[in-house]
């Protein structure tokens, strides 16, 4: 293990956060906010901190898959820790514990929130807790790689155990670059969301906060009943850049490269928006009796559906009142979760396809014992070693689950909100069912519990693995 | 697709059906039930499709993998819809998806019932009911295997179609000593309960079913609140049997053989001992309130654990009552299950290691990237194509099991009662949670839902591939 070059990229990592906290200021400032103070406090103590660890450049500055994990997991941490700060001090959650939470809801992009009430809090601190899902949407490595200078030996070890999905591939030969690509696709995408809104007539600070939850497929909404109260418009706008979100953002390179044919025959996108399809359909005939017109039921049929899928989590209406079978639905979508390469989470549609194609695999096998046969994708043979490792990482994922959920049974709630609320908060979505459901909120769980949450979003997002290392003896040995 | 072989196991599966149902003939007989003419009935249909499907002995009599998997799903779904005879012309079950669902229930070993009422059935009915728990507990193609003459060719691919597990391999040189051996040590454990249950006074024809329930891990009671009637000496026997026939019939071979230590390290035999005894004491400590003494926790405590984890399915305390905690602990010991190669169902413990294994493999793997890693098991190296096949059935079992939840959503019941109902069958334990629970039963699904879970039932019992292979083009293609 190379302490060195993890303490120096930790050090960067806290002077990015410190130099975001002009953001939630200036919202400060503009709104004569006097919860101001909490974010020079912080981004002080994040500079500071920084400063503290920050080493001068070490020699060996390769990073290793080793160091790679421990670093995202390590920063993610860390992050979490420092970004709660304005929530205590302000007084908005003053359990540390409820405080994390929230910060770790947001860098994850999951949504969850404790806050029984939302509208009453300073725009500022609303402001910074909808910019956490911004940040951690794209990743804060991946930001790190594309503007910083983090020069010498190869970082592509960040890049993959920072990014979800199956296989991390650059887009262009260099990591750097590949890192300013998918930045950029992402502020081009976010930007035009805000102008989509605007025209809508949404205030200026909705459409920020609204946005960058959508981009980061976060959820945390301004409003206590999420988005219910804006117009059919704003809310099929949000709809489908929800969705757009979702996809593979290797998609939207081919298509600014205009290798349309290629981008539109990405087998996992088009798997996305087949699924997607599917659901909202079924979902809306399985409603009907609930909503005054089918255009109606499809409207809330969609902006549901995208928001599960996708992980984001806003909801137009109460689907914990739903019937058995569209709640199921959003269930299983809660685990299919979005596009790898997107901001979305669960355990992504690729993942979902190469386990489904093994599956055909082992059925054809029976069936002709000497055969020799390659999974495909997009038309290029599978690595034996990707199938191995998505199939580990899908076992270790349904683990992870059982014993949160077994965890979470502490609080003797109801099983459905037990297996929900670690559903929604594994797979980064924000709302589950019964008293996690879109009405409900996660205060409704012990600290215990809260703890045993947050680490869950936390596996989440970082897929498991890089958390798992941090408890492994062999991760800490002095090479 | 060799079809002649085919039709001629079948025909011998049908035979052995047809002589079998002499058994419960004679309980009628002894008991003076006119019912009786019912079995007389069946055994002549079974001689005479038997008949009409038996064929010239084929010359090709070599069984590939292809013919085994399709002759074991075809065989098991024969052998129910001709046992489900008796429960629909005596009128004990007259709708005939529901009678099929009991007989389903009962040779796959699940034990759940649309029975709302036992106590007042035939006692012959109710011989007929346990009996199929013990034919389908150790599997009827084996005991074809062992006991007739299928001369020629390699039988083994027919062993591995039936027999669960994540890889099948014979004790002894021959497909039919093994077969044979597997038999002698099934009955020799039966009597065995039997005596010790005729030692605790319990009368003979109980000592009987309950015995081929516990053998063949069923679960069918005889009466309306399973064993919480008998004593509780009678009760501690059957926790103790249902434990020892959840054991790897293999070390009971090398018991035999006098191999004493092997058989005591078999990890798989480890950590099923393990997890049962951690589970019994800690829902012990968590169910102590509800009890009068710490003595009867423990004892309701090891009789639901070793129920449940051997997937038999009787009960001696309703514990849908019980905290969160304890619920959810059986619900994952229903998805953990018995030893492969025991008469248990579940995802089975050797196969869960196998996958934790590789999840030790794959952090192995991020530390060390260009580590060879190979995976053990008591000792030996694992092959790279159970582990690959394992990982498969893992995620068809899940899949599987997720759409069932959501086809059975169609009769808006809870989803603890949907998820558990489905657990439960495709486990094929019996019991689940809230409506499904102990006290309830599976009358409460329409014969839709009731249709799928015995689906559940026959995929559990047979590992899902057979039953996919039935739905595979490819299967059914001449050579």
């Amino acid at each position: 293990m190379n302490y060195k070059i993890v303490r120096y990229v930790l050090a960067q990592v806290l002077n990015i956060e410190g130099a975001f906290m002009i953001f939630p200021l200036i919202t400060a400032l503009i709104y004569g906010e006097e919860e101001g103070w909490s974010f020079i406090l912080t981004g002080l103590l994040c500079f500071l901190f920084g400063f503290l660890l920050s080493h001068r450049r070490p020699k060996e500055t390769v990073i290793y898959s080793r160091e790679a994990f421990v670093t995202v997991a390590v920063s993610w941490i860390l992050l979490s820790v420092m970004g709660s700060i304005p929530f205590i001090v302000t007084g908005c959650i003053p359990n540390p514990i409820d405080a994390l939470f929230e910060t770790v809801s947001g860098f994850t992009t999951t949504g969850a929130s404790v806050l029984t009430e939302v509208e009453s809090l300073p725009k500022s601190v609303l402001f910074w807790r909808s910019f956490t899902h911004w940040l951690g949407g794209m990743g804060v490595l991946v930001l790190l790689l594309a503007f910083l200078q983090v020069k010498g030996g190869t970082h592509m070890n960040l890049m993959k155990a920072e990014s979800p999905g199956p296989s991390v591939s650059k887009l262009v030969p260099t990591v750097r670059s590949t890192a300013k690509i998918l930045y950029l696709i992402y502020i081009l995408l976010t930007v035009l969301q805000i102008l989509f809104l605007l025209i809508g007539k949404m205030p200026l600070f909705d459409a920020l906060t609204i946005t960058f939850g959508t981009a980061g497929t976060g959820g945390f909404g301004i409003k206590n009943d999420s988005m219910a109260g804006y117009s059919p418009y704003l809310q099929v706008v949000v709809t489908v850049f929800m969705i757009l979100f979702g996809v593979n953002f290797s998609a939207y390179f081919l298509i600014l490269r205009r290798k349309f044919r290629q981008a539109f025959s990405m087998e996992e996108v088009r798997w996305y928006l087949l699924i997607i399809a599917a659901s909202i359909l079924s979902i809306a005939l399985m409603i009907l009796d609930l909503y005054p017109s089918f255009g109606e039921a499809l409207r809330h049929s969609a902006f549901q559906v995208g928001s599960i899928i996708t992980t984001t989590g806003y909801s137009t209406t109460d689907f914990n009142l739903w019937p058995a079978i569209p709640r199921t639905i959003l269930v299983m979508l809660m685990f299919i979760g979005a596009c790898a390469g997107s901001t979305g989470g669960g355990i992504k549609v690729s993942r979902i396809l190469i386990l489904c194609k093994a599956i055909r695999k082992e059925l054809h096998l029976i069936l002709h014992p000497r055969s020799v046969k390659k999974l495909k994708m997009d038309g290029h043979a599978l690595d034996t070693e990707v199938i191995r490792s998505t199939s580990a990482f899908f076992v270790a994922y349904i683990l992870f689950f059982s014993f949160s959920v077994l965890l979470v049974g502490v609080d003797d709630l109801d099983l459905v909100t037990n297996f929900t609320g670690v559903a929604a908060t594994l797979n980064n979505i924000g709302p589950g069912l019964e008293l996690v459901g879109p009405m409900g909120n996660f205060s409704v769980f012990s600290d215990f519990s809260t703890a045993i949450l947050t680490l869950d979003m936390l596996a989440g997002r970082l897929e498991i693995f890089p958390l798992l290392l941090l408890f492994t003896r062999d991760t800490w040995r002095r090479k």
